[in-house]
């Protein structure tokens, strides 16, 4: 802080200490039953525990799966960070700061039937100490191939997690989530969006307490969605042609992703743990110049999909 | 202009507008001969072209080829666009200007064999009307496995156009390329580097004609150094291991190209033809958590290639 701290200060950081390890003991909790219920829907293969330290503070525990009945890649990333703000971090954060401390759990799975949608979770909370803190997160859905009927289901399940909270929640951030995963050099979105948010902190009308129950909400919904994605379509027949169709929308994914996404770019700009931050990419894709879709086709349909502003709640 | 022009300004400007399409028209011609070229050394496969134009003003040529005996995705694009310069655009070249004029022509070419090296080159013309103009461009090199030898020979080419205009030119240009074809977050360059050069203009001590010269013999001299890496390595046997590592040294070059290729930044962000702009991914590329080398491998002798500063003249 650079001076002594008043009374107040002291009480409200010692305050927050607790408070944030709390919010990390919970996220590594959260990271061990996402790990065993993913675990339980692949039927074969196991996660892989890979601990790392931070040289500034702190640390993680990757966990990565790959080969599955039905995961092909995936990791469950937990980390609790802390250390001094650099030049570089302030000025991405555009505030100042002299100590932060992060922590969340950050989810990418790539599942090896085209039928089945890629899925991305994040939850995180953030201090600046003795001076500010915000959670942020959000869980987006990327089918290959879009079923209206399913994006309405998870939509529902995002809006059922939100109105515990404020029913002006879900509207809030279903437009978050549409806005930020939005490819805009190919003017599509990266899928059928779901929940996205950043920074929510004192400024909010909430509170702290009922940001962090959200959060958490946010976070226990993972799996049950999983898991009906799973018990859809992962018996669902595919080939070569569905294959193909995967691969090109996983490069637009790696597209989304090293282009547009702020944790990436953070990540990657502050000197975060490489193989950590770009577990989210894909096993195999790939891309064909000028690919064009047959009029009428699924992948066709697909596409026209993918767009903002799209009410799921009524579309299907 | 925002004002009509003084007599010496019309001058300059007629003369500009002249040299500027000499400039463009040697760079279709330039496309055409490489085109052919790349066509004789593939002996199968056929360039598409594509040709596009630029609402704002201007267009291209795009040529592509795929699915040949050497060639598994290639791209040869032309353009010359031109029109007022955007908000965006001035905010990215960090100069202010009315007009905007540019050509080139720009080259990646991912072969279908592991022992092939991937290869870009870029030549282009740039011009702010009345103000200022400038040549950029550069070869550089990135095979999937390093052969220290045949990186020594392609840095003699690049030494030997530089030396015709100046001896000085060699060793900055290729630093130039070490530096900018260096991937940060994994602590490794794109390949073997090569030479790179942009924004060299009124600026430099060579003028206008002798960087145009310059240009030229960089443009001339792609395709005799491809022809050379075909005729050494295409026969070369492979197998799945080396497609392997293929695929994720390609998913390193994707990573370069979307995190940090500044003609790629610079194309998205000003709404360029993505599809032109993209050409450069790979037709299939791979990411694996954590990948290790086996030590001693030539996976891991590649690895230990992959750094700035090497004096390819002395090394192998």
């Amino acid at each position: 802080m650079g001076r002594a701290l008043n009374h107040f200060e002291a009480v409200a950081v010692s305050v927050d200490m607790e408070f944030k390890h709390e919010v990390a003991e919970w996220m590594m909790g959260l990271q061990d039953r996402i790990c065993r219920g993913l675990e339980e829907i692949d039927g074969k293969a196991s996660f892989i525990t890979d601990p790392w330290q931070r040289p500034g503070g702190g640390g993680g525990r990757s966990r990565v799966i790959a080969d599955g009945n039905v995961l092909e890649k995936g990791g469950v990333m937990f980390s609790a960070v802390h250390g001094p703000v650099s030049e570089r971090m302030a000025k991405m954060l555009q505030l100042p700061g002299d100590e932060f401390f992060a922590t969340g759990v950050s989810i990418v799975l790539h599942p090896r039937s085209p039928m089945m949608p890629i899925i991305h979770m994040n939850v995180r909370y953030f201090e600046l100490a003795g001076q500010t803190w915000w959670f942020g997160g959000g869980i987006d859905l990327t089918p290959h191939y879009v079923v209206p009927e399913q994006a309405s289901w998870f939509h529902e399940q995002m809006k059922d997690v939100c109105d515990q909270t404020d029913p002006a929640l879900y509207p809030r951030l279903k437009t978050w989530a549409d806005d930020y995963f939005y490819i805009k050099h190919r003017q599509e979105t990266r899928g059928v969006g779901g929940i996205f948010y950043d920074r929510m902190g004192p400024n909010e009308p909430y509170g702290r307490d009922a940001l962090w129950a959200f959060t958490q909400a946010v976070g226990n919904r993972f799996v049950p969605i999983y898991a009906y994605m799973a018990e859809h379509n992962r018996h669902l027949p595919f080939g070569e042609a569905e294959q193909e169709w995967q691969r090109l929308r996983r490069g637009r994914y790696t597209e989304f992703n090293l282009v547009y996404d702020a944790g990436t770019k953070f990540g990657l700009e502050t000197d975060g743990r490489t193989e950590s931050i770009l577990v989210s990419l894909p096993p195999l894709a790939s891309w064909a110049y000028n690919h064009q879709t047959e009029p009428g086709s699924r992948e066709a349909e697909t596409l026209n999909w993918l767009k903002k502003d799209i009410d799921w709640l009524v579309a299907a």
